[in-house]
């Protein structure tokens, strides 16, 4: 039962999504994006950015979305700065030192990186009288919302938006997980707020209820040229094109993107509320679709010596930190048998 | 209506796929291809290929899997020998480059290449004085069917594992419509030879009925060392990873895919009969589903200039040469619609 | 004695060169070419091709300088036109690949390329319906003298740097052997024309009597932005810059250089004429230091099947086309010997 | 004056050296390594290793090294273990990363890394759940002396060697300034030691009294396939190989190497003495040629606000740490006139 609250990219998709494939299975397109189901989600995915000149190109997952971006953004020699937390620092295996670069890590705040550290990381460094021996800060990473679940404010990305122009670097902005930080009542950061403060970002599909797919914005479509053979130069075209676009197109029609966020977030505050009333104590709670508990090791370990749940860190000899996360699928009754275990 | 024939990946997938993936949709499982289809589905596979040991991965696309596969396996400063038409010569933007490898040339027969000019190839390579100063071949890479539709017999790729052996060099087979080989009257290459002669291919999915998806076999399991970290380092691992699991499982259930392949090549002989009839010349005939015929400008080019078909090359000044490829989803309607056109 | 003429690089460097570094040996100088002498070199060298505003970096070698500028200033996707005979193209291991970038071939005559050529090249390339499927051309290559020991005209300079503007590229010449060009009777381009007509260039110093060196050239000083760090992240920054410099400042005093190419080609004159007289045929003559004759494969070949002469090709069954270089080295002693043993 | 201790690559080269380039300067000797002089420099580095199988190959400069040694070493996916204070995870411009690979950190004891962080590291890696998408220790890197002109034990290496063997590692050792650990009274790792305890280190030229150059030493010399190819592909090969050959032949005669690190040890003696008498204080006193001493700003840094030493990390509001470093060239008579000036 703590599988049910694993990770939110267990099931397959939202099911007006498998419909919409089905119902437009046998049509024929042409290939790699060109077709009209792929054409009118760019569209879609514009007008809810309020950004009507923006490239919008379709990849398939975050980990590859994060590697094509940011190798084609840097210049040989420049690095990203991120969270020393940051999925491109830890998770994706190398993929961005394999496209040649190096991940300058600042410290985090639950997972959030400030304004005033990149400020003082790019100060610090071209005062360092050997700085043109050193990786150069060519971009700065981060996610919204982050690996901790935590979400910035329009006042903090328009800060880290203004240290960005500053240093003449763009902000790239990771949305693996952007339909829960849309849905949190928390959030005042809209996408047409990223259009406008990020130099580029993706909308993730993945993990927002999607069989898979994630959408690049660059509101200016000159940020990387050629941006097409970029892609299918990292293996991230598919030749099949239409199938993310109609997986987007869907999540664009009747803003189910944020209503799919909403309900991960009312079913995550109620699962909080259901601990809170067993009193498991929190390691931290954000607001969006991810929550950290403290829980005892006897219940997080099985006797395989297997954790059953996301096993976050060691809290200490007899607990463990794990972390819980509701999606757009999650219901009511996961919650309930997921309590009723506790 | 040329465009019924433009390529093979213009529908979605066999609607059994799409059947299967809405009865398991909302069903919990775990990422990565850690669950229960996609062990099925590479248990299928195995079976299919007489080869019980073998190591099999999913992959997206077939770029993809080109690009993880031989930087994977060749060592710096090596290259790969490919037909000169061969797609990562010249159709994957460059991704193998990106890897830092090379493509090493050979001539092609309708698209083939041939034991002895390998074997040619390696022999003057190490009598050239400079050698140590060149790109030494380091793996062999050919596609089952090639570019241009043809095949390989058992013999042939008999000798080019020979010649791989005699060089201690492996020896990759790209399938990207590998079920049209399989589905040809004319194949004499079982997937188990394939297992027996190869020391790495891919079975293709998203040209062959699949909504995408390629499926690495690697008959020695420690060919690539760390293969899954190398895959998801390339951004070819799909957090979902069922969705691709339950799709090979579909085409390795009940043989689909040797039938979605027979299918096709027997839409194939269909519309050669009936381009015969119209005594429409052919540029080549392969023997797999695709065909190569001569047309006049007037046909294949719009007002626009722009071709309506899949221009393969000028014939003359006012013919061109056009591929026009059968699939699993071709319809006697389609092919009857062409035919009338013409 | 054949050992005589098998290379350019046979020797240590011009005795003046050693000289000056005996003579400033214990002086204590900063590193990586801010001292006074890497300082003064570059301005000789910017007063010799009359471009006050160029940078001009040093590097060590000829390999390591075509895969720091190459891939310097290729953008992603993109690759470097070169004759199919280019160093670039064959006898650098793979360097250019492994900076992720395809060399892209054009035919070569004597080991020239010709605008009309890169020209064709180019259009094609934008003509073919798929061309966002490869790589795209993004500068040229070329080599002054080239392989064979040819030159290029200024006016075929002029054509091809036209050629380069009308498509966007830049143009890059690897000037490895520049001295044996400049000091060529029938040379009609100079070191402005070049830093007129090369986007990029390099002045060779291993082949043409420095111990090691190459002095890049950018007459647009913001060609490749940062590129000192682009040259210690590529290892070949020299922490003690000044040993190149003072060969450099030493090669462009008196202007030393173009006197060892005129030297080099006063000797290829004298054992042109030698071997004219003993009726040895030529299998080109190039109008600078290298010569290519056909020579009986006894001669050509030890007891031990070892070639005594730099092996070109095999001409037939019992003869085979061998190259001999002169340098700013070669005396007429040297010829003497040589020829008395043909 | 400060200048006079600013690094130790602020001279040409050992007079000696420069004496057997000039005798030698006009014979001709085939290249690329293949000349009696390299292939006796690296029979005499083979004895003085008493290790007669090694493969010994000479490079250029020690960044060069570090990026072609390692990325060579590591498979995909792989990093390299090093000190957050290694050259390599520093000032290497991103070298490492531009090879593909990660720089994996661990914590530093005044520039030295210990065994037992090493076994935590890759221990902690293989029990965290994710480990398969994480960058996997692939080698473990550190330098002998460190950045700090700290020294490793022999007993602290042979524990390395043990956590590396463990855990089927390579332990490779930067040796830019070995001379200056083995002349060091308080060092007892001998170059034999080295060779038995790592798998491939280097013996710094560049700071050691050469003008340049690197020997790199593989006890096994099947460590690295191709190993010269690499060389090549990376431009760290050097066309009159002879260059570095007589310079490395020249410092293992008569024990110069070692000599010209006693030397510089005994001028750091006299040197901290004279700092002692003058009551400066010390930041750490390493027992190599690099000292650490505290200096008030107005002392520091110029007019102009730039420092007129080797530059550490500021102490307090006031005062700088510097670095001092002898080398082989220093003489009393540059400490007297240091020392007169504080």
């Amino acid at each position: 039962m703590a599988f049910n609250f694993q990770s939110d990219y267990m099931e397959g998709a939202h099911p007006l999504i498998l419909q919409r494939l089905a119902e437009t299975n046998l049509e024929k397109t042409a290939g790699y994006g060109s077709d009209p189901y792929s054409l009118q989600a760019k569209e879609r995915i514009r007008e809810a950015c309020e950004c009507p000149q923006a490239e919008v190109q379709f990849l398939v997952g975050g980990t590859q979305t994060n590697a094509t971006v940011i190798s084609a953004l840097l210049r040989p020699c420049q690095g990203v700065i991120s969270a020393e937390t940051g999925h491109i620092a830890i998770h994706e295996a190398g993929a961005i030192e394999r496209g040649g670069h190096k991940v300058l890590i600042v410290p985090h705040y639950e997972g959030k990186i400030s304004a005033a550290d990149i400020d003082s990381y790019i100060t610090d460094f071209y005062a360092d009288a050997n700085y043109s021996h050193m990786v150069m800060p060519g971009m700065v990473y981060l996610s919204q919302p982050t690996e901790y679940g935590s979400i910035y404010s329009k006042a903090e990305m328009a800060d880290i938006h203004d240290v960005c122009r500053k240093h003449h670097i763009p902000l790239y902005v990771d949305g693996a997980r952007l339909a829960y930080a849309l849905g949190s009542p928390q959030n005042d950061l809209s996408p047409p707020d990223l259009a406008r403060l990020a130099d580029i970002f993706y909308i993730g599909g993945t993990k927002c209820g999607a069989l898979f797919g994630e959408a690049v914005v660059m509101p200016d479509p000159g940020l990387i040229p050629n941006f097409f053979t970029v892609i299918k130069q990292h293996g991230a075209l598919l030749a099949k094109g239409r199938i993310v676009g109609i997986q987007f197109l869907t999540l664009f029609t009747d803003d189910l993107y944020t209503r799919l966020g909403r309900h991960a977030l009312s079913m995550a505050e109620m699962l909080k509320e259901g601990l809170h009333a067993k009193n498991i104590p929190f390691f931290f709670e954000p607001p969006t679709n991810q929550l950290f508990v403290i829980l005892p090791d006897s219940l997080v370990f099985g006797p395989d010596g297997q954790a059953g749940f996301c096993f976050w860190e060691k809290y200490d000899d007899s607990h463990s930190v794990v972390r819980l996360a509701t999606s757009w699928a999650t219901t009511p009754a996961d919650i309930n048998q997921f309590l009723a275990l506790l």
